[in-house]
């Protein structure tokens, strides 16, 4: 049993502490550089980016996660340290130093972030001097903040485990994609637990974790050098080892702040007012359902659609199509706002006036495919495209 | 040897006529139903769609084209004659067989293309009194307009070959990529010529002709159902037949016709001010240097920042990062409009402010990147984010 604490920050979690401040990467007067660490040392497990172009610190960390095990996170906004040739790793590699030496640990087990600009080197006498003016408190609200850049939120959520006696909190902290100055959508995603974990664990859960919830958000199709999810794991919260063999309800907890924190990344999507979320059910292959529900959730046409609050299912009809995901336009069956609109392959009436209406009303929209050939079944989120993003594409005739 | 005619009509090739009505299926004074024929008949190709729902005429076309000749297409715009079950085949064969009757030839050589919403029946009335009422010419712009949607230029064009006293005409025509009405990015391309073509190797250099141009071009990287390109050889030019041994010059004179019209669908992108030109070069296989261009070109970052003059090349090489191509940051040069912004793999200083100018006059920019791995190369097209499209996106602090 567990529930989620909206209010929490990522030192919900016990034994972690978390600071900010403004190191002057960003050239204003916002928070863009922080320190997140544990009391304890721990274990830590990633997921980092597959785009070929990797950004410095993903490089440094993914050694530094060889081990399994870190005890801090540094990460600065405003400079994405990619792209820059060697000076990229020894600047990732001096914060590393930097913020080991404040806590009095091994850079090996620091893990380094950064965001914003490629092809701009590290401002690093600011990074250097913010480093030491950092101060580590139980009040991790700053941390959120720090790592946003043209986010208009900082997304932050925990959920606190209770079973029979096990209690545990996993705290979780993300940033989004905005592309106004930072130039990138990147995605970062900090997670904290006090609980104790085994290590090959906690590496499977969180690619688990992330296959279900940010590895399903789009907002605009384009991935970064620097996305990046790290999980720390401290063990203070006193429980008995968690693994494979009675690790279902760390899963599920994990699970629910990823998805959370997925769907506010694309709730938060730049000029975004509307969430979308796609599920698409029956499926032949569990892959096709997954990618099926991506390719809609990232179909221009769709996204347009929903902000226009259009139901032209057609072009979810035309995005499965190209999806690569078996179907049979017989069998197809769409429902928007749980209206059917599709049944069978035929177009289904409908009062579209009534329709504008639900879609208007609402922040989020559900659209659900029934493939009608299988088992499987995937659940997406994208965000819509605003009057602001794009204004042409929503102007119908309906 | 050819040359280009920008003034051509698709009955630039000798022997073919067309014409055009406003039927009503748009509902407005506009073109929306057309015919092209030809006076004898003769072999013909097509190319259609990979999206798995189809439109009823995609699929009867299909059908027609196994034959691989053809004498007659019909097409309207304002109806896509897709998902609207089996009446979606009965309508398209009675366009058919309405056709042939007019032109006094087999139903089976007659092609059927629509385009425009998905999931509406189309009105059978209208299309019936239009196909009468069209009376076909030598002149065939009215062909061209009646194809359009949310297209603000016909696209044609022909070339004109001449080699040793082998003379033919290659017309061509295209419809875009438009959203606003037709709810769907459709692309239709109609060519033909008077060349008398061996029927297999006719649809060999459609096929790569189109690999390389319309293939090449993204808009906003959905495909429809409607999507074909057709091609009719009526052999009135009174050449000696042109096959595999023999058709050099026909291949790049059908390919130069399409890639005129690949670009013209990108530059007319809806709300576009600016045409992409990506090449990608020295990638070690064929097919990863056509992926990178095309992820290139429909990145929705980079075309943002060539619509707003931003030199942001990160998001170039970002994009190229994600395109699965085999690639080595520091074997990597970039270049945008013939200047050297990153090479192996290091920033290139360069004065933003002169490659702001050099891009804001520009209404083309070329995008260059040298993977310098191996030998292969290719070119894909596509356009800006303009600000109607998308504002947010290109509102940078450089």
């Amino acid at each position: 049993m567990f529930k989620l604490i909206p209010s929490a920050a990522i030192t919900s979690a016990k034994g972690f502490l978390a600071g900010a401040v403004h190191a002057g990467i960003k050239g204003e007067n916002e928070l863009d550089l922080a320190i997140l660490c544990s009391e304890a040392p721990g274990a830590a497990a990633g997921v980092l980016t597959t785009n070929r172009i990797k950004s410095a610190p993903v490089i440094l960390s993914q050694r530094h996660l060889s081990k399994r095990q870190a005890q801090a996170i540094v990460v600065n906004s405003g400079c994405a340290n990619a792209c820059v040739g060697e000076q990229g790793l020894i600047d990732a590699s001096e914060m590393a130093k930097l913020t080991a030496a404040k806590l009095n640990i091994s850079p090996e087990d620091v893990l380094v972030a950064s965001t914003g600009v490629i092809g701009m080197p590290l401002p690093m006498n600011q990074v250097k001097t913010g480093i030491e003016k950092i101060r580590l408190l139980h009040g991790g609200h700053d941390f959120a903040r720090a790592i946003m850049t043209t986010d208009t939120k900082p997304k932050e959520i925990a959920a606190r485990v209770d079973e029979g006696g096990v209690k545990f909190t996993i705290a979780g902290v993300a940033k989004g994609a905005g592309m106004i100055h930072p130039n990138l959508a990147t995605l970062l995603c900090f997670i904290a637990t006090d609980a104790l974990v085994n290590t090959e664990f906690l590496q499977s859960v969180l690619q688990k974790a992330v296959g279900i919830s940010l590895n399903m958000v789009s907002v605009d199709g384009d991935t970064s050098p620097s996305d990046c999810a790290f999980l720390l794991a401290n063990g203070l919260a006193g429980n008995e080892m968690i693994s494979f063999d009675n690790g279902e309800t760390f899963q599920e907890a994990l699970n629910e702040v990823c998805v959370y924190l997925a769907k506010s990344i694309a709730r938060g999507g730049e000029g975004a007012t509307k969430l979308i979320e796609i599920t698409v059910e029956g499926a032949t292959k569990h892959a096709e359902a997954r990618q099926a529900a991506r390719t809609i959730a990232s179909s221009p046409l769709v996204k347009a659609a929903i902000h226009g609050n259009d139901p032209n299912w057609g072009r979810i009809v035309a995005a499965l199509g190209r999806s690569g995901a078996e179907i049979r336009e017989d069998k197809l069956d769409v429902y928007l706002d749980n209206i059917c609109v599709m049944k069978q392959g035929y177009p289904m009436p409908f009062n579209k006036e009534e329709m504008r209406a639900v879609l208007s009303n609402n922040d989020s929209v559900l659209i659900r495919v029934c493939i009608n050939l299988g088992d499987n079944k995937a659940t997406a989120w994208g965000c819509d495209l605003s009057e602001e993003y794009v204004r042409i594409n929503s102007e119908y005739t309906t």
